[in-house]
């Protein structure tokens, strides 16, 4: 295992105090147990958002704390599910008075203590509505979910809501936004590499030198098939076809694409996929409105890409378009 | 060779495409000779700053063309340089009737086409001034190189003369500053894997399942020692220490700390490799005052990272805060 790391073990808090030295202007990390807030907080008068999961992800969701964004991000060790008490003691510093939205990604210890976590929030009177996000179209049922699992739709919505709850909606209009994100979302993804979770040592699953996996999960959970390596046309087909075909988009919408790197994969290789995206829903008749190319929701260093389309509309485009101010995703401030 | 491509040909020119498809509002893309100008070149009355080099250093340099940073860039083949005639039609694309400056990074085939291109752009009347960025304290000369290379400080040079010619100042100004930052910058990186030029299909060097290379230049160009993998720390301090005491930057020094990544890796690790730098600069009595966390120039897929420290004044700080819109790097637009 070669990483950029000291202790496997202390891999999560050194990433956290890495942040927080890099980034005081944006937000303050609390440890133990460990949330991160934005330096503001709590914003009074606005609704909050909370979100959280495994980390390993980076940015997500730590990464995107700050004005126009979350109010507070709940990093579990390495894709582990965080605890309730780090999401209630996040809830708790970031409520300003006007309720909390958790965006919860579909993994049943993520879902299972975000419930917990609300629950104990509500009865403290701080008003909770809970997003399960589900967008990943790849499998049905997995290793760690109950239908489908929760992808890269989520780093759309908590840019929307974020930009939402920064025009002070209401908790019931955040919450309802960010159903309907989820519902206008889909994702698929694929990996060329696995990754080594620093704890373990070894690769999560093994690959072989001309094997790819398509349909893969954020934990290297197993997808759809596993084939011999392709070129990017068709890699790209693999996972577009799919996603396009089950909300369905169709001829005339307008979307946002969303290119994501799981973190091993240079930016070079992310415009190629674009690219056969952009010709593929040309041909199909969709228009890309708007976009996002980058590695915002990441396999620790696994190499491979996922798609991930919003079905947009005008309110949906105006919120995107906001200003955002985090230090994984950041324009307008 | 496990990539997201279609033929290894094909790379640049697709990728390219990508970006055009992809940024329309921030830059144009022209094929044949290759070069990306920003979407309003020329700007009238304005320095222009042309930068270039090899591909495969993504998003350097054609991300970072747009307001505020370059106005055009001259991608070569992957880790070749651009050809003259991409610089002079570059040069002449942008050129507003205030001049332009070429930032070049120092490998002897970059410096030796911006010249003659220079000299053409001159012989056409338009006022060049050449800057040559040499901050890699690796090594003195390199199998590509006589002098020092030229590395992180070029992204940083491009982003504050970029603020500059934003501000209208003058050829000279311009090119002054550069010159000064390329003076108070100095950087070093290590890489963990290799990585493979597509149309050569192998690693570029040979490096054991347990061994780094600290000194790495950005196309796998032999550093200082080859050495046994190490904590964060140890190789934090191997990157940083020689930085540190070459310019030398010293107690009460204002700086702006850039951790950058080498294509594959994550964020997570490059946060643990600034909260080491952190700590190393703070026991010196060096204050971090701005800081850039993430991979802004590359070699591909290698994994590794690289240090790079920039003196700060009130000047430079206040560029650098200026606002940017580029598709690698924005903000405050």
């Amino acid at each position: 295992m070669k990483k950029l790391i000291n202790k496997p073990d202390d891999v999560v808090t050194e990433a956290l105090q890495g942040m927080a030295a890099a980034h005081p202007d944006l937000l303050r990390v609390s440890f133990g147990p460990n949330y991160i807030v934005r330096a503001d907080a709590p914003v009074q008068g606005k609704v909050a958002l909370v979100s959280g999961g495994g980390s390993g992800h980076e940015p997500m969701h730590g990464g995107f704390v700050g004005m126009g964004m979350l109010d507070a991000a709940c990093p579990g060790d390495v894709f582990t599910s965080p605890t309730p008490d780090q999401m209630i003691e996040a809830t708790k510093a970031v409520d300003g008075g006007a309720g909390v939205v958790h965006i919860v990604k579909n993994y049943t210890g993520d879902v299972m203590n975000f419930e917990m976590a609300a629950e104990l929030a509500r009865g403290e009177g701080i008003e909770v509505e809970a997003v399960v996000i589900d967008d990943d179209v790849a499998v049905q049922d997995s290793l760690y979910t109950a239908g489908r699992r929760g992808v890269g739709t989520t780093v759309l919505a908590e840019k929307i809501c974020g930009a939402a709850a920064e025009e002070k909606q209401s908790l019931q209009q955040v919450a309802e936004l960010c159903r309907r994100v989820n519902v206008n979302g889909r994702s698929m993804g694929m990996a060329l590499t696995s990754c080594i979770v620093p704890a373990a040592g070894t690769p999560t699953f093994q690959l072989g030198e001309d094997e790819i996996e398509i349909g893969i999960g954020i934990h290297g959970e197993p997808g759809r098939e596993r084939r011999k390596l392709a070129p990017a046309s068709e890699i790209v087909e693999s996972l577009a076809t799919p996603v396009v075909e089950d909300l369905p988009y169709e001829e005339g919408d307008q979307v946002l694409a969303f290119v994501n790197g799981m973190g091993g994969t240079p930016a070079i290789e992310l415009y190629i996929v674009y690219n056969e995206l952009h010709k593929l829903l040309e041909e199909r008749g969709i228009k890309i409105a708007r976009n996002l190319i980058g590695s915002y929701i990441t396999s620790l260093e696994m190499a491979g890409t996922s798609i991930t389309l919003l079905k947009l509309d005008d309110e949906l485009t105006r919120l995107w378009d906001a200003p955002v101010r985090t230090p994984g995703l950041r324009w307008g401030a």
